[in-house]
């Protein structure tokens, strides 16, 4: 059984607190072992990555074997049946779509004072892509992640998959041959992220590393960052579901498994007002539970961390969500528009009975990489702009620093700064020369 | 001496390259202490807070005692001399009106298939802003940060700012007042990360934590990272400055000094294509040297990180400008605009010969928070961004789910995730009913 509270009750307050902060991770203790990992490559290069494939994904290769070439994607590309393969496609197309719209504009201008500023973008100009091994090797989030990279005009995007025995997904490499990635490595845990970090004699260093990955990528990735940008470190994934009782029972349990179905420790919540609506998704829930695939994962994951929660009132609502700030909401509500304006803390937001939550993890266009574990109270999902970074440019003609210099020099000495002071003075003594 | 580079010379990659990466700061062992007392702060609130600040700043305070009220920063602000009161105004203003240009603008398109998608811009709620104590809490470093949290919207801007001994630099106070801080408390250290991040029972947590501050303060935003969102950590200061022979000599060694001053760790790094005047500027920086108040701290940093770097061509600068990623970037030459458009990597360029840096540390308008320690390869300036985030918006009608819904039914099944299938089929043929 999942999670009840009712928002009319009673010691609901204190409920709901205890329910926001009892799902954390325990941290799992691999940081030694992975600073070790990622000595070794900044020490030996490929040498180290190698042996530690070996090792640890019991696969052997040479240097030269790390490349997966563009004619080993082609040819996995051409063993993917056509409907999959035009799915890929129109994915490629939408989520590509999306992400041109967020491209920055740069920003120059004079001000009365004739002072002029600005700011221009520049793609980050190496990236590195981390895809999971095995059956996580998802074609989605390969696009997810290189797709925006390239809009933002990243030149050189590399991405390692590991291959455990030597199997790759061919998905994924039909995935990263469609949008573009320049170049494959089959190696994947820390040892990847350190050879992307460090470099090694086959593989160049980049600049920032993004995609998710296990307990040891992730803590890799943090150790790393610094040397390199990093994307966030993603949790379980979560939906929030708010729906009164006009929604068909169903579709919302099925939207709610298709979270718990993820892994054990994501995290499904129904919001509703209607009692006997909340009982109906749960019956359907455990309807549906009995035909899936994946029920021991998704029922465990239901019962350990779902959640049905009542309120007295939908306009209620906000205000929880708000709290949770999930990953993924759902507004499955007459007026979907009007609760989306009231609503602060959401990374992304599906609106309506008709939008289920699954459609943005592959063709809607927006990005399906987003803030887990209530980071979007501070962060958002993944966009163009974190492939690019800003450099603001500021240009002062002589008569300018006449006008705002001498508050510089006040200020510079006030922080006792006086080479600071000088740098202005000389300055606009020269000008009155 | 400054290091000495010629890239005309055999050896120089080689060189060039050590150069890049012999600046590393060794990473203090502070972390067990640190970790120790967020714990306690977590478990214990004020009372631990309390303690560690009497036992590390020397300063005994009741609970109440640790806001610092309206009334007193209009008291600070009152004994503050009107030149440099005016002078802070005028950085605001100057701030507030660049930054006010960030503010980003929301999407809500629908596309050919009647899907209709984009995103909603929100500030972050509650914002923390670290200022460090004693001569280190620069007004201009709260202005910086705490102008752009306002102009994003944040309802709640906490500043903590420690008081070693009681006393906290009056500067500070009045920057906080101008600038419409809304809670200021005279705590430090990891401890005030540590209230800022968990609560207590007299300061409500935040949601994401800015500003500079020593070893202590950056361990502290690390390990509270997660749970509430960081600016980046910033390292030493630096500046790059290119410069022809046609400059003045005294303002470049000026401008170079303004940097290293700042403490033994910062870098100042001039690239110039002539002989002559690399050695007068040298000259100049030692006769500087014999006057400045702070000149044992700058003359240090001039002999461990100093360097110059004498190019065949300016033309060669903007790829060595693009390995060193600066913080700070002048171009004194004559076409500034056209290096700036080769130039991929730096925090803040400032144009032309007129135009300091010191002139963005303070009143230009631009943000003077940047990434240093080549982090500009992979991030950006501070800016009104940095305290909002993105909820992605995704609406498909019936007729949209028809056209899109198939393929992420395909993609689903092909990753093997059937309750993310069934989300999507259940309402395709509820579609057709």
């Amino acid at each position: 059984m999942p999670h009840e509270l009712d928002a009319r009750r009673e010691g609901f307050e204190r409920q709901f607190a205890d329910f926001l902060t009892a799902r954390r991770e325990a941290a799992a203790q691999v940081d030694d072992r992975v600073a070790e990992i990622l000595r070794a490559v900044e020490a030996r290069g490929d040498g180290a990555v190698l042996e530690f494939t070996e090792l640890l994904d019991d696969h052997r290769m040479t240097p030269a074997g790390m490349l997966v070439s563009r004619d080993e994607q082609q040819t996995a590309l051409e063993r993917i049946d056509p409907e999959t393969l035009d799915a890929l496609r129109l994915a490629r197309d939408r989520i590509h779509a999306f992400h041109a719209r967020q491209l920055p504009e740069d920003l120059d201008y004079t001000d009365d004072q004739g002072v002029r500023m600005g700011h221009v973008w520049r793609p980050v100009q190496g990236v590195g892509l981390y895809v999971p091994g095995g059956t996580a090797a998802y074609p989605s989030s390969v696009l997810m992640n290189a797709v925006p990279a390239k809009v933002a005009g990243v030149e050189r995007l590399v991405m390692t998959v590991p291959a455990p025995g030597g199997y790759v997904n061919p998905l994924a490499l039909a995935a990263a041959y469609i949008a573009g990635v320049d170049e494959v490595y089959r190696i994947g845990g820390a040892q990847a992220v350190g050879a992307l970090a460090y470099g090694t004699e086959t593989i160049a260093p980049v600049d920032k590393i993004v995609g998710p990955g296990n307990a040891y990528v992730a803590s890799a990735k943090r150790q790393v960052f610094g040397r390199v940008g990093i994307d966030m470190i993603a949790g379980p994934s979560e939906v929030l579901v708010v729906a009164d009782g006009d929604n068909d029972p169903t579709i919302v349990a099925a939207d709610l498994l298709a979270q718990s179905e993820h892994d054990t420790a994501a995290q499904a919540i129904l919001v509703t007002d209607d009692g006997d609506f909340a009982e109906a998704v749960k019956r359907s829930v455990d309807r549906h539970l009995q035909q899936l695939p994946r029920s021991e994962i998704a029922a465990q994951s239901w019962r350990d961390h779902g959640a049905v929660i009542r309120v007295a009132d939908l306009a209620d609502a906000p205000a929880l969500v708000d709290r949770v700030a999930p990953e993924h909401l759902e507004l499955a509500v007459a007026d979907p528009d009007a609760m989306t304006a009231r609503i602060r803390n959401a990374g992304a937001i599906f609106l309506g009975r008709h939008t289920p939550e699954v459609v943005g993890d592959y063709v809607g266009g927006p990005n399906h990489v987003l803030p887990t574990g209530r980071s979007a109270r501070f962060s958002s999902g993944l966009s163009v702009l974190d492939f690019m970074k800003r450099s603001s440019i500021l240009e002062v003609p002589p008569a300018g620093l006449q006008k705002i210099g001498p508050a510089a020099v006040t200020l510079a000495r006030a922080e006792g700064l006086d080479a600071h002071a000088l740098s202005v003075s000389l300055r606009l003594n020269q000008g009155e020369r």
